[in-house]
């Protein structure tokens, strides 16, 4: 595969991957969305779908993978040259700034409703940061953040940095072992919908406790799409938590890698 | 194919994917139905399986578009002839007013009891439109619109039609890679398995503001069929709206014809 | 296919599909049962999954029709030689004997602690036949025989007949064009899993009026075994209703089978 | 297949079905998860989700028995050697245990916020069993074995047995057929989507009475675990039931076997 077309691929998949991805958070959590309250199995399947379609839509350009994570696990295996490692992670992140800025254009009459909205926009009266935390997860702001990135319900370095790394390291152990899966070379159309399900399993199973980043890419440019686009009331984007969702993936990624040299190669 | 095969084709395959995607609606809106308020999901799914099982049956006749949007995509993309694209046209829209009518015989019974439950119809007392749109979204005759065609939750021309723009997009950039992705000519069986998540995909994560037409055909076809169709207190079809599922669709569907002739071709 | 691997086939798979199909009932219905009100999209996906595993199953002996309307339909069209279909139903109407006599053993402290439970068990004071019924919808009788058999929510014939002819079309008809999508003779394993989510489709879409039957061996089958198993207070079979998720299956199995002489072959 | 990437593939799979099948029990019950409470639609996905990942993953080293009751039926198919039994027993229960053991890891803060919110704790004042058992479901103890192994709803030995019986002696016919389907020698990737599949409709028909074991190592690996890991107020581990889920899967994969060899080979 040439840089650009890898750079391209990533992109576009990306972006699609999040803005499905993103785009269900902000179809069950945003006040007056057909899917309003539709459940966590509707935020699952959704972004396994998500996962599905920028895959399926990137494949023949860059091998989807469409995740920092799972690029540092096939380099590792050898998959893929480490020199083209800094492409995709180029790509991923463009990509993804750009998905969340699409859910924002595509929700922006729910986005505005429901922080303008009195009955759940918080008050002027939180004074210390605990407070203010809980106020925001009861007020509008908490879940448009939601929207974009994900957040612990327990907060705690080592619990969410642990939760993050088993979670990826059986994402990027499923991946690597496609190619010992008779698809054939790259990710076949079987290999995109298996890898899809993984996901939508991923999240009922191991999403509780972190919302299942999984992806620094998913977690990171979404985030920085938070704190650049014009939404009143947003309140602030979490910079505190943003790095465990990034190093927790890539210390799984790499975790799979190395299982799978070990028992696989 | 012979224009024959894609008039037939495209009727019958569109006639049985508005047959199950409105159906599903009846199903979950309709009082006295065993799937009353079955929720967001079922309906996603429901519609997901309604372009599967459409999608299935028309592919050896017609390639199975069953969505003048994605007969666009694949014109400008090359994978049709424009001289067949009105052929494409009359066998979806024809198909589309016949499903939305095998609606109305499979649920007429439900209709009838939905729309003369004295409790659920409005009375006479609305007396300018916005009090009169609030009651219709209350009572019978807004979810009975809401069985044949699709509506947004926050009026808004533009931000509506970016909505069913970059949705449709979405779709139609998945089905033209389709023939990248090692599946043959033509819709292959894991292509119509693939197209079918894609289609739930949309519906979780950018169904919720206007309803995801992402399908002229799907959107007008059974708006004629419900201010055709003999129904009590049935209430206007909403033709004021009924422009946006048509254009911002076809706009999508050309766009992802777009990028895809810039990016893959 | 010699007779007896249709026999045996057909006897087999239609026992696992109407063991896991009743059973997602039982488990939906059933007090004292983990999936207890587990919901639409619960049975809808049971049911699909049923026919993916009797299908899987039976397909290698019999090409898993499990259906008398899909062997009507494969008769019409020419896949079946006539002088097979007796045996074909005797293994489906079998096979329904039995799977239904599973799912009575597999939940038989469910039926029991069901139907004897006081506070659901209806009273004598019901004297005619409309209060007897909704009497039988609020209490134990009639949602163990919705375990067993299909019912409408109204009861109309002309309305009942239509559903069910309606719903068995899309599905016989999707099965007959199986052998034109590129998946080799008899059922394939895609073919397998096409079929299953078209099944989810058609009762998410057309199950709400009377509960798909599409199949005359799935209503008929239980139906019998509900009259014969020992249950207390089990209620009638309502028998009345019988007919019509038998005929109305079979009409609309032969109907595909001329659609699919007319348009496909 | 050698005998280490047997036992390799079996503990390595195993460990992933079970930290993603206990891992959906955990986020639906235990509370702060983002996932509490989403039903049973979403423990029988995320099950059948687990099934799919831990045999995809295992499937090109050991054939992704994952289950005990899945080896004993193909060794008496004979597609399995029986002295390579002993290795595939030991490499499941070895994983389980770990699988088990990473679900604990995954939401050690979960399980301890649960166990140890007073409102949710039994009071001392239970003094018989029957008192005890009750109070143990209405608290939080009860949930957390249910995270890690399976209970009756009715307690009853011979109803419990013959539910997992028959369960099992599905899921093992159904896994037994895979050769015949076409899909060549081992586990393919279509058939593990199929098994998958097969299992989410097992778990939604079947898995009411008992929870749906079906596998020894699946109850009996994570009941170990249950007893051995650091928990507080965890309770006590039911061993009086454990061996139910242990003989009969067994009992159920032998009668899949011996069908097997009557009707199929």
């Amino acid at each position: 595969m040439s840089s650009s077309d890898i750079f391209i691929g990533e992109t576009i998949g990306t972006a699609v991957l999040i803005l499905l991805g993103c785009g269900v958070v902000a179809g069950v959590v945003l006040k007056q969305s057909k899917a309003f309250e539709a459940g966590w199995v509707a935020i699952t399947l959704g972004w396994g779908f998500a996962v599905l379609t920028g895959a399926y839509i990137s494949a023949p350009l860059s091998g989807a993978h469409l995740n920092p994570a799972v690029t540092i696990g096939l380099a590792i295996e050898g998959g893929v040259e480490w020199n083209k490692v800094p492409i995709y992670f180029l790509g991923q992140m463009l990509g993804a700034v750009i998905g969340a800025s699409l859910v924002w254009l595509a929700y922006l009459g729910h986005f505005h409703a429901h922080l303008t909205d009195r009955e759940i926009v918080g008050g002027p009266g939180a004074q210390d940061t605990v407070a203010a935390d809980r106020q925001q997860q009861a007020t509008g702001a908490g879940p448009v953040l939601g929207v974009f990135s994900t957040g612990p319900e327990i907060r705690n370095v080592g619990q969410n940095l642990a939760t993050e790394i088993i979670a990826t390291a059986v994402l990027v152990l499923a991946i690597l072992t496609q190619g010992l899966n008779g698809d054939g070379k790259g990710l076949g159309v079987i290999g995109v919908m298996i890898t899809a399900f993984v996901v939508v399993g991923i999240g009922l199973s191991l999403g509780g406790p972190t919302g299942y980043a999984i992806n620094p890419a998913r977690d990171l440019g979404p985030r920085i799409a938070h704190a650049l686009l014009p939404l009143p009331n947003k309140g602030g984007s979490d910079w505190g938590y943003a790095w465990i969702p990034v190093v927790g993936p890539l210390i799984g990624g790499a975790i799979a890698g190395g299982i799978y040299e070990i028992a696989f190669a």
